[in-house]
């Protein structure tokens, strides 16, 4: 275990329906590196994790969306699946505590059809990002610059495609939370 | 059975991970109206259907759509389930499939997360629609004035919220499929 985030704590936002690798793998990686991770979400209980098409386990909620502020943590990140950030996105709560951590200027790492929620907080207008490829249309709809790479950083927003990307995606989120606040991360 | 789309096909474009009861039901009531129904996917075999989160049965192919025109229907219909229109859109012959009934002026029927394979085919600029809430945002980037109604008919574009609104929608559908071409209805 290393001390690269020690001190730091990170939200983890998801719903019924994400896709469990990744958030299991982020959370693995971020709390290697010396990080407090959170599970935050709109439902009490536990959620629901997928293997794509077919449930995988249930995890443990933390702390409920509707209780938490943005403030408390020094990053979040934001793991895919379809159903997911379907939604979040239609939760105020969670869309506003997205939304906070850009007004705050903190590091959001968001993969996979994670980035979905990103055009409900309207916070993509002039960032570069990736995401699956079904959600090329809509980002750029939003304003966003569209790329097909494994891992973008634009001055501490990291965005991925997919299951894949997830070691680039660990380290790049791990490093961008590490350094803290970006003053250009902003809603 | 009533003989008011005697003489008529329609496509019902899907793939897995549709919502089944969005399928089934305009499915026997175009069929009971006297229409030729025709099930048209990207996947050969079967497709599965969804009752939300958990898996339904799964569904005979009829045509590829690798294989078909839209200058064999005369209308369309676009099933939700968040995870097959999610899929639709990356597909180019099932986006262009969807494309060429707007240029040919023929109704369309598009049902909770279906209208997002609309986004794709870019034929929402200027037109009234509903969907899923989770779409709002998407539609209108995309140029879409959205509202909030059981069921929205703008000159051959038929939309719905929900699986409740299913009665409308059938009933607006076989309407406008009935009435045949609208020339404002297009590409």
């Amino acid at each position: 275990m290393s001390t690269q985030l020690a001190g730091k704590r990170i939200a983890f936002l998801a719903t019924d329906g994400f896709e469990q690798v990744e958030l299991t793998q982020p959370w693995q990686a971020i709390q290697a590196a010396g990080a407090e991770v959170v599970l935050v979400s709109p439902q009490d209980g536990e959620i629901q994790g997928m293997h794509h098409y077919d449930k995988g386990d249930k995890f443990k909620v933390d702390q409920s969306v509707h209780a938490v502020a943005a403030e408390s943590f020094d990053g979040l990140v934001l793991p895919g699946g379809v159903a997911n950030p379907d939604a979040l996105r239609m939760c105020n709560d969670s869309v506003n505590f997205i939304r906070d951590f850009f007004k705050q200027h903190k590091p959001v790492a968001a993969i996979c059809h994670g980035p979905w929620t990103l055009i409900e907080a309207d916070v993509v207008r002039g960032r570069r990002v990736t995401s699956w490829p079904s959600l090329k249309t809509d980002l750029k709809n939003a304003g966003a610059e569209w790329v097909d790479e494994e891992c973008v950083c634009d001055e501490g927003l990291v965005t991925s495609r997919n299951p894949d990307d997830l070691p680039a995606f660990c380290d790049k989120a791990i490093e961008e939370f590490a350094e803290g606040k970006h003053a250009a991360q902003t809603a």
